[in-house]
């Protein structure tokens, strides 16, 4: 007789950017990953697997992105001279911003339910685009 | 014969804030849902469900508390014209704010003690209040 | 008959920071850490107990790690006597940036491997050093 086994699922997608900064909104993809997993309760972790990208959740609001572009911009400075690892690349703005704002985000699941709030959609972050076949590794964990 | 060991528990409580910006501690409640979740080892997953607020994890001196609130008010910039979420609302520094910094932290859990260091206290980071209702997911997981 | 899959593994290491802020490259232990576990599939959490002290996940490059402390300085102001926590102590910017910036980063494992970029390294990020025996706890769970 035997109750409750452990589940882990997952799924690598890959996308496209096409400028050095873009938001692209992958809740629905978040949120089929989790549904095909038949995972009702634990966790979903969704990662980018890159050092120049991050994960970040908020609203998809074409002004608000906009704005959390400017912000990350304002603060890492793109092409600046004062980065020294311009001197071998141009992209130490990308490495700054996705160390500092993290790769990685993390959501409860419950009852087979993303626990995102109304507003809390989900983005890949790329800050160093145009790239091909950027990845996500979407993993739920649970019972 | 059987040994099951993975279990998932969780709780959302509900708090109301004051001002625009506000931390409250929720390590007590936190530490409580561990208890209460009967879970060994494991980790806790504690997560706002809103994209103007945050949870982070630092010390309870209420100095600190305000040299944090005055850092993200100088980075998020609340109530500038240069944002253009600000147009449709008036809380583009909060959705900033909360995207940059992340609205969930995780912490493991170990002989069922929360790992958290001596000054690492948890808070609910409010950037948009006041707000009545806001909710906090803790969810434990484990063996 | 029972298939029992959920397991959690955790090692505590012990590091010893030479400068206020340094950044130690702890990848190669963490891997170790996973390998010894035996999970095939889960995820890593990788935590410091610390409010002055950072997890944080980029390339080792060294004119890059430079120019993140560089950042990190920049934002959180060390030494400033506008920060009222540095009235009582004077690390107040390392709990600024502890704060914000997170104390924990995670990982996917898929097939027993971590799922991080060939650029991702992870870092134990010190903000308030020299100090002896900081701790950064590694937690493996899964199946």
């Amino acid at each position: 007789m035997c109750l409750v086994l452990s589940k882990v699922y997952y799924e690598v997608i890959k996308l496209n950017t096409k400028s050095m900064f873009q938001l692209i909104d992958i809740t629905g993809i978040v949120e089929s990953v989790v549904e095909k997993s038949n995972i009702r309760n634990g966790l979903v972790v969704i990662h980018a697997p890159h050092a120049t990208a991050s994960i970040i959740v908020n609203e998809n609001e074409s002004g608000l992105l906009e704005d959390i572009v400017e912000k990350v911009k304002e603060f890492t400075e793109p092409g600046s001279s004062k980065w020294r690892h311009n001197r071998i690349d141009d992209n130490a703005h990308a490495h700054i911003g996705s160390a500092l704002f993290s790769s990685t985000r993390i959501f409860p699941v419950v009852n087979g339910r993303v626990m995102r709030g109304t507003w809390q959609n989900i983005f890949f972050f790329e800050m160093d685009g145009p790239r091909s076949r950027r990845e996500v590794v979407i993993l739920v964990m649970g019972e």
